[in-house]
């Protein structure tokens, strides 16, 4: 059985990155100590986000490798599609243990690379290092039109909320194969003005009321719509976390169009208007049990 | 006590990112699903580096907080620094334990300010996870003169190898509390024509090689003349990791004014040549035992 340890860090290192795809953006890829990259054409913003999955917390140690590092990819570049961005260029942190198999790795990648490659990421660095519990950190460097792009905090009084997809019950698999709503994310902001935007990560729960404060409004949601995967309850699809759909808020006026030219666009992919967003002491506590996934205190 | 499980993630977020520096050319740093910063200036490219230090390998549970916070922030500026780059925005990642004090990640966040802050690095956004081992990975963008930078691979047959500073026995206490050489890089890059450059983290054994591996070269160096920290051997300075010091390649004709006017600069930080770059098959293998430190393979 060959391991990390007995192929060695460089090894392993060649290994990994002997045959990433780069485009010519790339001036220095992984071998020297840091990547160098073309900077953006003008009327471009930068977006930088780093994730990272750890065992035992978002994956489990029987997860297959290739899904652990296709969720480490697909989790960041769902950050960056959340603000209407274009994922360009990753950095891989691996920390394994000493007994890793080297299969275990090769299948991360793999996994990384499913979600990548289609993308156009440049993987242009990265570390290894060992340590007690498995962890995928990826950092990804995007841009996006400094003209149109959608943070959390631009939501306007009488805002519609929509949701993409089905929410709720994402640990019976989704978690690990979710598709990022990267190509959904662009064509939003590219045809409508989108006043706020996230992914929904922790649950509609948590990352709703993030979105309303970060505008500094409240909400008030319709509790019967929310669109629920199968089997699941409304209370799971509100409180349950890592769906990876979008959750975005546009003028009252746009969401009959848009409504209208969704359909038309991504005929397989559920658009729900939630609710809407308003002034600050008018918005209504739902009134589900579930309350969302928090790093720290679920599970105590 | 209060621990990151009694605050919670959110909590947790806004206590370390509330006082945050930030310059003007941040235009969103934490609290999006990613950090937005404008793009560099024409004829600049940016770098990205992340590295991580991980409980057991890069510092014991007995490190003082502060300065594992600092060691962490302090490699990833000994990475652009080797690149003659100017550090501009990080992200951090926590991994905790769940029982993890708030204080540990305050003292944590004070060390990793302790080296940003007086860089003027922004600290525009990162993650806090739970797991079984504590994790601080960085992630840091910066930029360089597209005309004037380090790489690793620049150097040609014949040119003179420097270190600067004293090398060995890091693990005493330097690994946790050196100076990443930035400004001493800057100069380099903007006084000579550096062929090639790198940090010394995995100790000059590994990093030579590197280094002349990297430019298609072998090495020959004068065993005797590498510098010391105090009770080292030569083996030791040869071999251990972590000295971060900076190891260049230059022309042989630029050594001796180089030599000169970096005593004028840097008159306390000792510059050694301590050999020279020449083509393959001519280098020699020195006699030392001690052969660098390897992530994996060490402590087998």
């Amino acid at each position: 059985m060959q391991t990390v340890t007995s192929i060695g860090e460089d090894a392993l290192v060649r290994r990994l990155t002997s045959d990433l795809p780069q485009d010519e953006s790339v001036i220095a890829g992984p071998g020297d100590d840091c990547a160098v990259v073309a900077g953006p054409a003008n009327g471009r913003h930068l977006l930088m986000k780093t994730d990272s999955v750890v065992e035992h917390i978002h994956f489990l140690r029987e997860t297959p490798a290739r899904l652990v590092g296709r969720k480490a990819m697909a989790r960041v570049v769902s950050d960056i599609a959340a603000m209407g961005g274009q994922p360009r260029h990753a950095l891989i942190t691996l920390i394994v243990r000493r007994a890793t198999e080297v299969r275990f790795v090769d299948e991360l990648y793999q996994g990384i690379r499913e979600i990548a490659d289609p993308i156009g990421i440049n993987i242009v660095g990265g570390e290894t290092s060992r340590g007690d519990t498995t962890v995928v950190s990826i950092s990804l460097l995007g841009d996006v039109s400094s003209a149109r792009w959608a943070s959390r905090s631009g939501g306007k009084p009488g805002d519609a909320l929509f949701v993409t997809g089905c929410l709720g019950g994402s640990i019976k698999g989704k978690h690990l194969t979710f598709e990022p709503r990267l190509t959904e994310a662009q064509w939003l902001v590219k045809k409508f003005p989108v006043h706020a935007m996230m992914d929904i990560s922790d649950g509609l729960a948590k990352d709703l009321p993030r979105l309303a404060e970060a505008s500094g409004l409240e909400f008030i949601i319709e509790e019967s719509v929310i669109p629920c995967s199968s089997d699941c309850s409304t209370d799971q699809a509100w409180g349950d976390g890592e769906d990876y759909e979008l959750l975005f808020a546009v003028s009252p006026k746009t969401a009959e169009r848009l409504t209208r030219e969704w359909k038309d666009q991504f005929p397989d992919l559920l658009l729900t208007q939630i609710g809407h967003l308003v002034p600050i002491g008018s918005g209504v506590i739902p009134t589900f049990q579930n309350h969302g996934w928090d790093h720290f205190k679920r599970g105590a």
